[in-house]
């Protein structure tokens, strides 16, 4: 069932238009390659409204912004809300320091946001939740467990229906929600946490997926998370001797590459429930 | 007869200076390491043309720019220019965006280029013929085939000689031409093109291969993309189960490391014509 | 021995926070990611402070910066101090160029450093020893030697006094000394030199140690260098048919990631002498 939204990104071939950090950028072009869609870097705010206008979706990270890239990301934002494009947020490292603040405040002010998807603490700091400050890395108390996951899907669809957009958050958990109806999702890999820019490449799928199937935002959302969750346990089953965490970041991608729509239909583990 | 062009390089070890952009950068100077080169990559304008002047080669992709970062390509394209080192130019993108026909436009006015190399939508919009806006990719309508192959020879020979310098266009079919004289190369995979940065690397190996034969710009360029072509090859025949497009990636950048320049020069599918 | 430091970083889960070069950075994140640590980059001026705060260590790379980033070291080096926190500076490509004079000469009157470590090249230079204008890459007759190792030694002891840190040279021989007490590392590979960034994912392993053990900086120093030579050591015992530098900088992270404690203390080739 959400094998048809990858079904749809390899025919369709979106244009992502990301605004994303130095750190993870390559494999979030990467990964967008390996799913069917192609990917776009432009940051410069005299040419990001023009370059998103081409695009199908826009994805936008803020992993690590200079005054200009923000002043990028906005112009290509407003476009993209004009146009009615599909864009993604990923607040990285919300909550550590005012300026994330500060950042995220411009960023929810000027843009209407399709989907926010962030990691525990994040996610908590934006729902003014407290969440630990753990630098780019969600802290372990803040994670969603079996045991709090009714309150948190109860917060994450309060956020979601205040803000007007779908809540993601990625983890050991996944959940993601529009206010109404929420999943949650119990695929990937504990090995995911020692390669930097999962959360990041997760963000560039998203976006891809919604730029193929902006009709059905929620499930292309689902479709999105749970590629990126059974990659990480394909990648983990595929690792041979004296591999370690790079070579799996290589496996996870090309898993990205090679999964077919039957493979993710076969593999998900989703719940349905409501908000 | 290409290979000696690969066996210079590997003897002469050039230092090559790129200012090129955030997503493919990594893999530039890999690869420039694995054909023989020395990659410095340096962007403030205050270093830019101190730091080309000990280096043998000056590689410009303009694939991410800032303002800052388009004054160091020119202070640093001048200071090639007059130590008549040799100047790539990758136009990532160009027809895209009006800002990046205005970056463009300053670079191809302040600086006398060696070669420039882009896609066929890249070189169709220098050319003035059009191109396609695809972003960073080449659209397929764009591309050189066999059906219009005397055509496009023509045309970027007319470009060339109006410019002065080599162009050159990438892709399932590569040309080169310094306006008189014409390659065909029918080396290459498709697979290249689920790989980000492929026409980066491509730039940073024609950098290398000048700065090693200055003497011989048209062979060295062609050498260079028999190269990034037969290594695509061979990191095909390479492929294990289950990888994908990063570790074909990986494969890439591997077979250029270790390719011999027998291994060249037996393999390079090359044609020679007038321009 | 040494082996202890290790196991301290991966029961610590020190957070590094890296202001350093986008050529590099990922792989930077996921060394450290692999020894244990939690890296975090930012590079805005108006949250390095904050962001170091919360760190056990920073780590400043001068490979590619901005003004901007510039004074985003200044200030997170500044509070660092302040804290207490180790700090650490790769000076790359130190010597090349006035503007890199400027910049260092910046840091090092800002800033009190914990650990300074370059490539032969650029120790030199910041020692006043000359330094051969390499680039990125030290040059061969700058290197230490078996024959000049105890001219090298207190040249750099000497450095180290009167800067008052520790002292660091990698290369075929890594030294690092406090100016009383100098360690010779005899580990590493020649492979490791057609792999773009091994020095800068060498300072993020220090500046890892450094925060897991900031009361033994000589020796958590001498553990991370040696954890560097080593994992060059298992990678190359590692390489398959047809795999080149990029799976060789592939199989290198992988091998700190794998790598235990014993793994260390079996393979170290250290000895200790007077500065």
């Amino acid at each position: 069932m959400f094998g048809q939204y990858l079904t749809k990104v390899r025919s369709k071939n979106p244009m992502v238009h990301s605004i994303t950090n130095f750190v993870t950028v390559n494999d979030v072009a990467n990964v967008q390659l390996a799913c069917g869609a192609s990917p776009c870097m432009a940051n410069h705010p005299a040419e990001t409204a023009d370059m998103t206008a081409i695009a199908q979706a826009l994805n936008i990270n803020m992993g690590n912004p200079t005054d200009t890239v923000l002043a990028g990301m906005v112009a290509a934002g407003q476009r993209s809300n004009d146009l009615g494009h599909p864009v993604v947020l990923d607040p990285v490292a919300v909550g550590t320091t005012p300026y994330r603040t500060f950042v995220v405040e411009t960023l929810l002010r000027e843009i209407r946001f399709t989907a926010i998807k962030g990691n525990a603490s994040e996610m908590r700091a934006l729902m003014g939740m407290g969440g630990h400050q753990g630098g780019v890395d969600a802290v372990e108390a803040d994670k969603p467990t079996e045991a709090n996951l009714t309150d948190f899907i109860q917060a994450l669809g309060a956020f979601a229906k205040a803000e007007g957009c779908l809540a993601a958050v990625s983890g050991p958990l996944d959940l993601v929600t529009d206010g109404q109806t929420a999943y949650v999702l119990r695929n990937g890999h504990p090995k995911m946490e020692e390669v930097t820019g999962t959360g990041c490449m997760l963000s560039g799928l998203i976006a891809a997926f919604l730029g193929a199937a902006p009709e059905a935002p929620l499930e292309a959302t689902v479709a999105a998370m749970a590629m990126m969750g059974v990659a990480g346990e394909m990648a983990w089953e595929r690792m041979q001797a004296d591999e370690g965490n790079v070579t799996y970041r290589n496996r996870l991608i090309d898993a990205v590459n090679l999964m077919r729509a039957e493979d993710l239909d076969a593999r998900i583990r989703v719940e349905k429930c409501k908000a």
